[in-house]
Parts: structure tokens; sequence; C-alpha cells
């Protein structure tokens, strides 16, 4: 089978090393990588896999033997996908490529809450802490994705009580509660800390609004992973600005980057990451798992791994 | 049964609470609390099982009934043990309590250095960062005892290798690997994250040295929540002035409180807590749950939890 590396990089990380990690797990299958507009145009006619950030109509034109488009990120709302559909090319996403680091990263976030490290990174003189810790509290999970399991998956052996909340409770999930949107506001009332990582969609924008944020207890953490604007930013600022929640720790800001004279960064209960929860050293390590294990089921006619559903839709997933 | 509750409160918070604890675990004995000296005098003579952080040889020769002195501190060598032992006072501490809070620190320090939350926490504008993650790494624990396992069980979920480092390595332990002592330096060697939570001992003082920071791999981050004296301060400041290792959280330090002066506060790679690790709100909810089962351990003649032998001396443990 042809492979074909498209130049573009996720996370600033060259595509050649993903083209290795590809090779390390492909033996007896051509990977080629394309540095150039031109070795791209020139090696895609035989390509049976392409893999990259994206792929434009005029390279698709030219993917006589294409079978599958593996996409290199998570979102594919970039990509022509109904053009892809009807030169029947199959489109597999990076999701779970994530979710060590993002889940890290949330758990991190609220580890340096319970523990005031935010306060202690700022210090430069020995004072005294009240930390609090994790055990025993209530987290809320908004999205049970990869990301949102990967959390609970991790916080499990930390002594919490965990709610899922998803659009579908009925599929259920790894949290001891899996409730609705409707239920929202319950498990805000009763979580000491919320984790948001659910899709940017119409229902989720400013899903945390001055309701959400008075019915949170004062003194619970929000996190958030998503994206910037599930969060009603204004309303935040002026919760943390009265003391009103524990704190915030943002990995998305609305607007992003955060202008260097946001209110946000001179609070001392909010500690903002730049959108950094998704970067990982491993990322074409994991990716490349991904796709070579879809070489595989090719191979047996197996059906393949992160395909992506045309018109898929999963808010608050 | 008697119990007496001592008024010395151990990190700043009342034992009123800790009587309180007592009592709502205790139904049907009676649980006095003494808020003064003359008060402590005035009950002791009576009490089967006296609480609090210390008990001095003149309220000892007074306590005709007492079975168990149940120590709230983890360490007893404050302790007039030969004179309690010659009462025939059985001794326990408050080993334990401890673990949630610590466990969650040590992970908390190690996420924090992973995704740069420290550096986060200092920015006041964005930039961008360049996160590991913990997937995937090794992290040696100095040190299996309560915290120790704490923190192995707490990583379970991270998918990292863990190396337990201990005095009695035939013990085992829920690490996937247990070393003894003599194979510390092929523990550092393999380690993106070292966690010091042994016990400062002749063996331990100074464990960590030049020869051992030389040891571990250039990005290493090391954590303790063990005692400063462990480390030797000196060579640390050495290493992270010159980027030699990737980090140090230190919740402890040599000396103690850190001067206002020292090196260390100016050190980017460096997080410093104060000596918090072991603080908990759940402090005297957990020590009471330990002291009532104890209670009821008596009733029955079965053998006490958390009974300190005179002439212990678990280093490395």
């Amino acid at each position: 089978m042809e492979l074909l590396v498209l130049r573009e990089g996720v996370h600033g990380i060259p595509t050649e090393s993903y083209a290795e990690a590809l090779r390390s797990r492909l033996d007896g299958h051509a990977i080629r990588y394309a540095r150039t507009p031109d070795e791209e145009r020139e090696a895609i006619p035989t390509a049976d896999v392409v893999t990259g950030l994206r792929l434009d109509r005029s390279l698709l034109e030219r993917a006589d033997a294409l079978d599958v488009f593996a996409c290199a990120y998570v979102g594919t709302s970039h990509l022509p996908l109904d053009a892809l559909a009807e030169h029947g090319v199959r489109v597999t996403n990076a999701a779970g490529v994530h979710t060590p680091n993002a889940s890290e990263q949330a758990i991190g976030s609220m580890l340096a809450f319970s523990r005031r490290l935010h306060e202690a990174a700022r210090a430069d003189t020995w004072q005294p802490a009240t930390p609090t810790e994790l055990s025993g509290s209530t987290v809320t999970i908004v999205g049970l994705g990869a990301i949102g399991r990967g959390i609970a998956k991790r916080l499990e052996p930390f002594g919490v009580d965990t709610i899922g909340v998803r659009r579908t409770p009925e599929s259920g999930g790894p949290t001891d509660e899996v409730l609705g949107p409707d239920s929202l506001h319950d498990a805000l009332a009763r979580s000491q800390f919320v984790v948001l990582c659910c899709p940017l969609t119409d229902e989720t924008r400013g899903l945390v609004g001055p309701e959400e944020l008075g019915t949170l207890p004062p003194d619970a953490v929000l996190v958030n992973v998503a994206r910037g604007e599930v969060i009603d930013t204004d309303a935040l600022v002026e919760y943390l600005r009265r003391g009103w929640i524990g704190g915030a720790a943002l990995d998305v800001t609305d607007p992003e980057p955060l202008p260097d004279d946001h209110p946000l960064w001179g609070l001392n209960d909010a500690l903002i990451t730049p959108h950094s929860a998704g970067s990982t050293p491993a990322y074409y390590e994991r990716l490349a798992d991904i796709v070579a294990e879809n070489v595989g089921r090719l191979d047996s006619g197996a059906s393949l791994r992160n395909e992506v559903r045309i018109e898929t839709s999963d808010d608050l997933e």
C-alpha cells in the first residue's frame, strides 16, 4: 500500500517525524513524504492513503487511487467533506491523540488550585498556605468524549465523586453519574470542580454564563480545556474579581490569544495557559498508531478506527 | 469508655473540631475536650484514651486509667515514649492522615512541570508553551510508606512506569519495580520524575547530592515532600541554575523556612511550597476515623491500628 504524508504539520512539529513514526510501524508499505506543494502534486495520484492537516480540492482531483484521507487533526470541519465523499474517499481523524495530555492538563489544573501551586509559583518569600484537596470533592465533567472519559479514568484513584454531563446521557459513561444538559445546573450546584471539555456548538456557546457561575459553590474551580466561547468571559471576570468563585484555569479564552491588557491577566485566581492542553511531544507517535492500525484494517477489509461520519454533530459529546 | 481531647492542635486548626469529629463517630462514649491546662489536669485521671499532639510527663503521672495515647501527629519522637511504655500506655499515631493531600501535592507538582503550569501562573501575556506529559514517563518514588504508596496508586491510570525505592525491597510495593537503596542510581538514571517521600534518617540525609543530580536525565523533575535535608540544597541550586535538571518542586527546604534572599526563590524551574503538602482541611476527620476505629478495637480486644512500636526506625520506608 502507498501512503503519502503531506507537509503541513500540527502544533509546529514538522511532519517529517510523523513520516518516520509511520515507517517504523508499517514495514513493507511505501511511505512517501512530500516536502513541497510540487512533491504533493507529484505523489498524490498513486497514494492509497493520504495523511496531513488538510486536503484541498485541487489535490483531491488528482488523487486517483485514494481510499482514505487520515486527517492529522481532531476537527475536520476545515476539510471539503462533501467533495471527499463524492470521490469515495473515507476520512479519519486524530480523536484520542490528545487524551493523555489534555487529561493531564485538566487534572494538573485542579490540583494546582487545590494545593495552591499557582500561588506558590508566584511567591518569592515563604508564606503560609491553606491548601484544600481533591479527595472527597465532586467533579463535573462537561463532555464525555475521549478527553472527558480520559479525565474520569485518571480521577478514579483520587477518591472524588464524578458527574458527567453529555447530550446523550443514555449512552452512559465512566463517571459516577451521567446527566443530560437539562441537569447541568444540578451538577454545578454540587461541584467543587467543573471541567469543560465539550466541543463548541450552538448548544455549548455561552454554556457557562452568570446563571451557571452563580449556581456553583463559591469555592468552586472552573477548568476550560474546550473552547473559550463556552464561557461568558465578562461574567467570569466579574465572578473572579468579586471572589464569588474559587478560581478558573483557562487553557482557551475568548478572544484568543488573550490581549495583553485583558483583565483576566491581573486576577489571582485565574490560571491561563496558551491553548496548550492539546500540545504533546507524543502527537505524531499516537497519530501514527491510529493510521498504522487503519492500514492493517484496510488490508483486512475491517471498518476503520476514527472514521468521520459526514454530518456528524456530537454536541456536548 | 472515656476519651480526652487535649487542647493543642495541628496545622493551626483548633482541636474543638477534632472533638466534634470524634463525638459524631463515637456515640455512647464520653468525649471530653480540655481547653486549658487546668482542664487537662482535671480530666486526665479517668481517661481511657487521650488524644492530642503531645503528652508531657506531669500529665502522664496523673493518667491513672490511661490505656492508649492517640498522637495527633505522624511523628512521635517528641513524646516521652519510654515513660509511656513504663506506664503501660500504648501509643498510636496519625500515619495515613496525610496520604490524600500529600499524594495530590506530589502529582500536582509533576503535572505543573510537565504542563508548564508554574510558568503559566507567572505569565501576564499570551506566550507559546511547549508542555510535555506524564504519560509514557518513568517515575521513581523514594520511600514506600503511606504517602509513597498513595502516589503510586494515584499514578496508575496515567500510563507511567513506576519504580519504588525502599530500604526493604523484599517487602514489595505497588510500583512496577521495587528496588533497594543500592539501586537508587539505576532508578534515577531512568526517571523523568523523582518523588522523595522518605523519612529523614541518617541514611536519607543528603541522599540527593551532586552524584544523584548528575545521574538524572537533564529534563528530570525532582519533587520533595519528605524533608529538606534529604537534598543537598547547594548542589540543587547549582543544577537548576545551569539547567542541568528540568526542575524541582520543593515543599520542604533546608533551611526552613527558606530565607527571603535564598537563591532558590529566583529560579524559574523551582516551585516552592511552604511545607504545605501535609496540610488538609480533612486532617481531623481522617484522624478521628483512626481513633474511633481503635476505640472499637479496644472494646473488642483486637490489636490497634497505627500502633507505634517503641524503637521503630523505618528508614527509607
